[in-house]
């Protein structure tokens, strides 16, 4: 399918950047909306992508455009799903059918894609610092009259980062204005994290030094303009509060803001989202595994608990808070302190499964290292999203956790290669002879059983499983990559090629007795993990190795160093060799290559 | 020296424990807290530690323990620098002259030394995190009339973990107690910073939820008694904020507080810190070499900008605010802010010098990736305080950050051996050129140069340096501890043993072309760093070797994996086994190692 399928209404044919905008009449503002939103709904109905967000923020994106000078002024938008009406009136509505895929367009704005995108963004809440960057430079250069905009929703400013950054720019006498974009909502509704805030808005954006403004109907066009007009004018910083509705103009996305975040493809006439029919049963996501398994052990633990920082849908805890709602909470975006919180809650000997999806524990590093792993207090985070992620691209692969975990003293880190493992790894974290900090990384999308609901049991921590014997070479996998070298392993068979095969299930501490059984027997090891090359199991397995004397040609598989793409998660493992195919292929080489050198 | 030289009190004497404090009469607090006040001046004049900030919270401390049932009630000080009363009254008067030394009392609270430490803290802002998690245990554990207390700076407030748990706290009813010491200071003066929301501190505490109280006069024992008294008797979450003077009662440490902060031995009758006299000139410390030469080059180079969070003192940009305000700024304790602020200036072409403790760095940990390694920005981070860094001990150890940082695409890693080294890295780092994120590392404490302003030229990124050739063996160092190996290598010539030395420069790029001669040419490695061996230096050169198919025998030297408490610097090096006899000893060791197996 390409892009003639979708016809841009008749006004917003004839704009391609935003001086095209500049040039129409205030009176035309409201038709640009219109046909905007439509073509939103056309193009993310047949094409994909984030829907809800986007339509919330037609008006202000036009009055937006169409009031300042963009790209010398800065426009900044936190998060950055929201930024499809932004992209389609800055040269990118022809190729807006690529968006998030391989090669395509970023579902993020992004540096290298136009000047439009003042500021790469993807995790929430950096916008405030990112524009105030921007406005101290543009002071000490000496620009004139240049304004710096960042848009930043409610629940991104429950976000510690943002709070740094209006507290900063409050003392400042940078022109930088924040518009907040209150739709009382971020992915999920975020039980009341805020709501006070924004219901006594006017004090503490104030109290922080800013001059406020609002709040005013974010679908009233001609309103934002004129608004907009008024306080540019004004030095220093200040904040514009404007409501909108997610979703708004797609009735049922208005009602179920949650599931038309980003609902995958829908007939935009019926509203009815075109669900996958398969005939045969269905793995299930790691993620539902995860929220239908802790609620088994909770019912049996008491002392078990559940923290998400904003993603109740996105990792499965909603079950859990809907059954026991004191003992399952989200905290809003605030990663930091879900992790010092899980701290706090472990002192009590409580048992709390922290759930973050890997690529927003970067946010809460220091604290893992400094609140759980130095006190040693056994916290469980289960890291959703770990390892390459898809469409979302390059700021929501979870490729550096193994990495960064593992360098910290008495965490384990672990990954389960598919849901009974990801049950017993859950069951082992939560027994009370279980005395460590416990990562358990799994990826986004589908497991591999159908009947996945095994009784659990526990694993002897640091211990790997055999999968299968074999000769001359041994592959040593970790997590849900496992599976890839079952099939591998099976291609290589009809090749006469029968390489041993470990499921690891723990980078740390690793299966020393089992590595030392490898060193002796085997002379080849392939390593596979869908995590960065550098610092992560490869090169555990190589210090063991190496401090064991053990001298093995060793091929590592993963994430290599660079920054990876969107792109379909089998497109990009592909692209990354770690696939089915680069096990065999690599297999095969090394079978072919000689003794040591 | 032993303990027995510093005598308390005749009340203090009577107060082993919290439970002896509670019998006497509020009439005879205020003797208490003279008593209390007196023997701080007289323990840390003649063994060193925190000074001011513990004088500021003398009479806070005793009222706490006066009022509340700790140990059962929780009472956390955030940071913890500031809990020597809470200590001595707590137990540990009589060891308190082991403070921050080797086996000693640690300088912070710390759960495993008592119970009356609730939690672990060093870095700052996480207490109100850590309290609430506490309290919804409490909760849900059924614990009738427990309270769970932060004690919180002004300048910790600043942080964004702060900000996240005040708004979580806020929505909950949980009964926690925030107090807002308010001595309008952190470490150093937070230029402005927060001093609007302590001048508004009632609309902003009670914007995010929380019942204010106060201020009151911190410094009067009975009128925080009876407050404490009144609003513990209050439900849900509530802030008291209490005025204090950092360094009270002692008058010099009160006029000059960044001085009296940590101001090493001291004579209490005169107020006259203790200088170290020289007779030889002495190399200087790493952060002076920082400031001034960041200065240097600011002078030269319009681009060029500094930014801290809140270290201009600890890290010497203070000599550049000084000379150039608008070009260096204090963005208060908030590294988040200070990493992604600094990636919005790039983003207009300035060269920012992002100087961040290394322990503090791994707050900011997400904002290095998303916001400047993936938009591949130019921001140079010079991470002071990287290794061991002795007395602070183990919340403060900058270990992690080789293992951390080397795992990111497009990032520079690169540490200085001596401070010609680092001025040259700093020169490379500011170039037009170079296009990438660069992270300089290097020491608390001194260099090893006494003309140390040299003039700085560009060094080829990923070059390393040969300081002496060799046989047999080849040692590889990163950054200072290239002293140590030298220092080796002149013993180990005595023994007729002459290594071959690496200054490695960089770990990323590595200097692949000299670790290809290295390959060819050496059978046996040593390599050593002042950071986690897990996924550090040795470990990427493991991974190039392997790579490259070399199989030498590699000794990697460096912080093993478990924590690491305080002592010296030096016996905490010599502990870890990678100071210059660790290095003697493991290159005879190799020596006499046969050849591989």
């Amino acid at each position: 399918m390409t892009q003639g399928t979708i016809t841009a209404g008749s006004l917003l044919r004839t704009i391609a950047y935003p001086y095209d905008l500049r040039k129409l009449d205030t009176s035309q503002l409201e038709q640009v909306c219109k046909e905007l939103r439509q073509y939103i709904i056309d193009i993310v109905s047949v094409y994909g992508g984030h829907f809800a967000a986007n339509l919330g923020v037609v008006e202000l994106t036009v009055a937006l455009h169409y009031i300042l000078n963009t790209p010398k002024d800065k426009l900044i938008w936190d998060v950055g799903h929201q930024a499809y009406g932004h992209k389609i009136l800055t040269g990118r509505r022809k190729n807006f059918y690529t968006n998030r895929t391989l090669n395509g367009l970023s579902g993020f704005p992004k540096i290298s894609e136009s000047d439009y995108d003042a500021f790469g963004v993807g995790h929430s809440s950096t916008s405030i610092s990112a524009a105030l960057g921007m406005a101290i430079a543009s002071n000490l250069l000496g620009e004139k009259n240049r304004h710096h905009v960042a848009v930043i929703g409610d629940g991104a400013l429950t976000a510690g980062i943002a709070y740094e950054a209006l507290n900063h720019a409050g003392t400042t006498n940078s022109d930088i204005l924040v518009i907040l974009n209150d739709n009382n909502i971020s992915i999920d509704p975020n039980s009341g994290i805020l709501q006070k805030v924004v219901s006594h808005s006017g004090n503490l954006f104030e109290s922080l030094g800013f001059k406020y403004y609002g709040p005013i109907d974010g679908h009233n066009v001609n309103e934002i303009v004129d608004k907009l007009k008024e306080i540019l004018k004004v030095p220093g910083p200040k904040l514009l509060h404007v409501k909108t509705i997610k979703g708004k103009g797609f009735e049922t996305a208005e009602k179920n803001q949650t599931i038309w975040h980003a609902p995958g493809l829908f007939d935009k006439a019926t509203g009815i989202i075109n669900k996958k029919v398969y005939n045969t049963p269905q793995p299930p996501k790691y993620q539902d595994v995860f929220g239908k398994t802790i609620i088994e052990l909770a019912r049996e633990n008491p002392k078990i608990m559940g923290i998400t920082p904003a993603m109740p849908s996105g990792c499965s805890l909603k079950y859990m808070m809907e059954e026991m709602p004191d003992r399952a909470l989200d905290v809003g975006i605030a990663e930091q302190h879900a992790v010092t919180l899980s701290a706090g809650l472990a002192t009590k000997g409580m048992k709390v499964f922290c759930n973050i999806y890997s690529t927003f524990m970067q946010r809460a590093y220091d604290m893992v290292i400094h609140d759980v792993a130095i006190q040693n207090l056994p916290v469980i985070f289960c890291l959703d999203r770990a390892g390459l992620v898809g469409e979302d691209g390059a700021t929501h692969h979870g490729a550096y956790d193994i990495a960064f975990m593992r360098c910290i003293p008495n965490m384990i880190v672990s990954a389960p290669m598919n849901e009974s493992e990801l049950r017993n790894l859950m069951y082992t974290a939560q027994l009370e002879t279980t005395k460590n900090p416990f990562v358990i990384r799994y990826p986004r999308g589908k497991g591999v059983l159908t009947n996945w609901e095994t009784p659990m049991e526990e694993i002897s921590i640091g211990k790997a499983r055999k999968i299968k014997d074999g000769q001359e070479i041994a592959i040593l996998t970790i997590g849900h990559v496992g599976n890839f070298a079952v099939e591998a392993c099976k291609e290589l068979e009809t090749f006469g090629i029968s390489p041993a095969h470990y499921d690891m299930r723990f980078v740390k501490p690793l299966d020393e007795e089992l590595l030392h059984e490898i060193g002796q027997k085997f002379s080849k090891i392939i390593t596979v993990e869908d995590a960065c090359i550098k610092g992560g199991m490869g090169s555990a397995i190589l210090e063991f190795l190496n401090e064991n004397n053990y001298h093995l040609v060793v091929k590592i598989l993963g994430i290599p160093d660079s920054v990876i793409g969107q792109g379909s998660t089998e497109e990009l493992q592909h692209l990354c060799h770690f696939d089915t195919e680069a096990i065999v292929i690599n297999t095969k080489e090394l079978m072919n290559r000689g003794d040591l050198n």
